[in-house]
């Protein structure tokens, strides 16, 4: 239940305020040469505090590779890493310990559990997406010696939407924004939600170029199906679209359909992805991010007997969780495909004969 | 990956226009008394030909249990149910069979599996989806032994949106409308994009009440993320939402947030699930369906060889997929719950104490 | 828990004594010539009543494709096969209907579920292995297409074992005897239990030959490891053998290992196995079965009041079960080894440059 | 594939000279009291160094939980273990760099992956063991408040058999020997083949006292069928045998069968376990295991360009791996009896009724 697809499969740990979080890769195809560099540089967009858009706890997030990689490449066997915890600060909680925070997993875990650690929330905290994003990184090593290609973006907060979406723009953005026209805006909104002791929601679009034709494995594999899964799953989505999503419910197949030629495709409605397999179109997913349940504003609530108490929160909370949900995107869309890669391999008799008697 | 859930775990098979569909369900507590007839009510429900709003191809979807059930009560054992095909009509195929329907499974198959049958769309029509809708309903026989009740309806269709949700009303509309003060004008949007050999999107809104709290596995088997896989892999579905949904991602946290009293939520955005667990409010999903690509005006395409050709169906085709996806929309969500309720099953050593030591 | 296998799964369903048997074979690469005629006489080869030497119980054991076959050929998706029972006399079991046979899985299946299928075993007879054979008949063909062969025998019955393995006799045996020197013993042995209303135990070897060297997936599924899950769960079996097996706990290293030369292995200890990899080398596994404990002699058992009563069984049974379960062997190792062969793709970044990049 | 299962789901990772081993548990039910030193304790059993009788690689297996357990008891969440390697060696294993071992993984893990951690056997070293004795001393304490009791001891070496089975002995034994009469014969045996540098095989007998009946879950996650998965996937393991095992082949069923009472079973050839599934009688399983491939001889091998060299071994290396691998025994005895409690829950409505309705 903690373990993330099914050939390329990654098994994450570990809490907010424990000693470390970490992630076990298996199923990574033996010798894709596996860069550190990349693996860290994406953990740093990840990580905290990097600018007043975001939480102020600073975590170094400096990762480090257990097993599975020999003399720089990997061997087949399972890749561990780890990323010990440096910059908690437990005492932020002392007072919500019994407390459930509003829309927090709080009230949850403790009535599933029947015991939570409630430092920081525990496992629920959005801390575990740096594992994601580690895992996603080592996919996306996988993806790129199969010339696929993820990219994303912010392009609303709050009300205020993009109306370009500019991947390049976005990757040098503070916040990841795609349209540099509203950006100042977004901005603002942010910093008006943060001003307020309060936060604010966001839209992200997450791209995958070049991926081959026939990733997905229908009928409760599809493509789509589990990258609703994998979106759905980051802490704090609300709404995940495949392609043109929502607008598609309402308008006319005429308008709908993708009509083709011998070059491909005329239109890309559909998100890259038919009957849930891609069809090498470029893949398009829209995620809905609600704002960070942690505010600063009194909020009624109860506690573990029951009783009604406001809850007053400390800590360091991101004021839009939806600009550090970006990097999470991406790492999301790339263990899905590298697991659909992996596990298309022998949806053909042909492959096998590739392989085995060749 | 023809198979849903972990524990309470559907297999299903079965083309358009092939011998049988049928699923094989495994996970079935011993001691459950299988109803037989509201299985076959639930396929009535979900099977075509019941208006003119829906496709006039005509089936029984008469199901027969082969297995698992002896006088009339579950042994634990796999209950397979098969539902032969009677109605199909290959030769309206015919002159598809060498040409990729536009947003149809057509290409996609074909280049993913080198072969395709090409009868009806083959595993890829939603024909398949009476199968989901038999084991849909054994799951919500179980469920009710809980005190869970499932409800759905029908919200838009095209632009035209419901302004009141009417879950009794839908129960007895022709097309499941949530609200009678639109029905009649989405009953028309159908009617004209019928008549005009086209097709229209739609969306349906599906609730479990009764919930117990506590269902959902962290970190990658959340109730959210898996009911968002279970309707996104719903044929034709774009989006899913959870609770707010969209909206969620427009407003601040202090407006979004679910704050709480001792008799529970005083709001419910968060649509029953929180940190990926049940909070024991109602569960509410948003799926928006595309319009039925399969329409009859011409449109451009290539056939396996890559030449440029014209599509121009035959065939009998629902006008509206979201209609009979509703009740496809709560089979998912009863096996989703229903898988959730039997995993949930030792998340605290109580539960071991109670059924070991007792 | 009703499938086996994790790329090649087949999913049984099916009483001794309900309607019909059958499986679902999900993972079939598209594309195989899928040849019914070898998929039934594997079935003629394990079915009842050929022989003296076997129940008197007559099955035709036809089977019948439901899905997943066009024109021949699979198409990757789910292959469902169902075999009708039609000669069940349920009376038969009627005085057993509230005991406990010795040894059977009565007592078990009864306070496991708390209800049971007392007819012919339910879900618990041998009969349940006719799925096993018809699915690894679809396994067989898949690894005949990559030049793997499996063969098998029965080596002993009782104490008297085979001294000599020859498989081509054993494939024109009736009771598939390895050794002809001392098939007259061994059948004079199982026609003296069957005459004295008892029954007897014996022993099977089954080799894979020209299996590719690589098959097996460290850590946890291994090729040994699920080799000895998937005889071990064969009605009946209570030990599993690879190579030597319980031999080379007898002796030194010095004896056991298997040493090299450039063209190959010196010597097959190992069984064709090494660190739970295909080494290239003849798998071989030797599979010992308990004596049919359907025997009809009088035996001291209770009830289900926990009643002591006297278990005095009528209906028909093997004297033998290692004789069909000897079928049952080859379909199991072609089982491991399609799953294996499909499971290893992608084990190297080669496998996945040759099929996208090239 | 390195993880084992499937709700006490247990992932593993680490090489022989790597960083570190370790593992990650999920699937542990909340509220387990996690008692530290008895962990370590397994692992001290377990660990190198001992005795004459074992390698001289001394390590201190040091544990150390890095996720999953707040104030001494379990959350839910999953349990990440490791243990630091600190006393590698790897210039030991220059000499084999390119060649194969005779009978280890060497061969295979080249051929499968193309490329080998060769120090030390990489992942196929049974120093991955340690992570097993870590996870399943975890199943024990959760097993110990179920009421289960898990003993094992070694009966054989080479070819001296125990004639009595002494649990209690075996404890107490530097070689967990199950015969004190015969213990000094076995100690003499395993010191002739260090001697000779060489090595011996030897028998393991595991019991699990007290186990509820009803675990296991047919057809095809039987009780048995995953104890031999789990008892063949250890290092060397090549014969497993359930109750009477091979000698249950060699009699009749008037001989094998265990007759009832009201008391409970007359005998137990069995081994506490009938169609797969525990009938409350305690549950045998003997293990055989191969000598160390690890041998001081000369041997004839190949190297990765398959020219014939010779194997000169450096190293150190346990003369039977038997005797270590007693404690892992335990360990795969109880990961197989904590899954299987769990994965029981729900086989009867009553169970959920239990738990939801109460």
């Amino acid at each position: 239940m903690n373990s993330f697809g099914l050939k390329f499969r990654v098994t994450t740990f570990g809490e907010s305020h424990g000693k470390a979080l970490g992630c076990v890769i298996d199923g990574v195809p033996a010798g894709l040469k596996i860069d550190e560099a990349f693996i860290q540089d994406r953990l740093d967009k990840r990580k905290p505090g990097k600018s007043k858009l975001e939480t102020s706890r600073k975590e170094d997030d400096k990762v480090e590779i257990l097993s599975g990689v020999f003399e720089g490449v990997s061997t087949g066997t399972p890749i561990a890493m780890v990323i010990f915890n440096t910059n908690q600060k437990s005492k932020d909680y002392e007072n919500v310990k019994d407390i459930f925070r509003p829309s927090h997993g709080d009230f949850t875990y403790f009535h599933k559990y029947g015991v939570r650690d409630y430092r920081g929330g525990g496992r629920s905290s959005a801390r575990e997406t740096a594992t994601r994003v580690a895992s996603g990184a080592v996919a996306q090593l996988l993806l790129k010696e199969l010339g696929v290609k993820i990219v994303s973006g912010v392009s609303a907060i709050g009300t205020i939407e993009a109306k370009t979406h500019d991947f390049d723009y976005a990757s040098s953005s503070p916040f990841y924004a795609l349209d540099k026209s509203v950006a100042h805006l977004q901005e603002s909104a942010i910093m008006e939600a943060k001003n307020t002791h309060d936060s604010i929601g966001g839209v992200v679009i997450t791209k995958a170029i070049g991926v081959p034709i026939g990733l997905g494995q229908p009928m409760y594999y599809k493509l789509d199906a589990i990258l609703a899964d994998a979106f759905m799953g980051i802490n704090a989505v609300k709404a995940v679209e495949i392609g043109d999503g929502m607008q598609s419910a309402k308008v006319k197949g005429s308008i709908n359909n993708d009509q083709i030629n011998k070059n491909g495709f005329l239109s890309n409605h559909a998100g890259g992805i038919l009957a849930g397999i891609s069809n090498g179109d470029t893949i398009t997913v829209t995620t809905h991010f609600k704002p960070t349940p942690s505010i600063f504003q009194a909020q009624k609530t109860t506690n573990t007997q029951n009783e009604e108490v406001l809850c007053e929160l400390k800590g360091r909370h991101d004021p839009c969780v939806a600009i550090r949900g970006n990097i999470v995107c991406e790492a999301m869309m790339a263990l899905v495909l590298a697991d659909m890669a992996l596990l298309n391999m022998g949806s053909k008799m042909e492959h096998l004969i590739n392989i085995y008697k060749k």
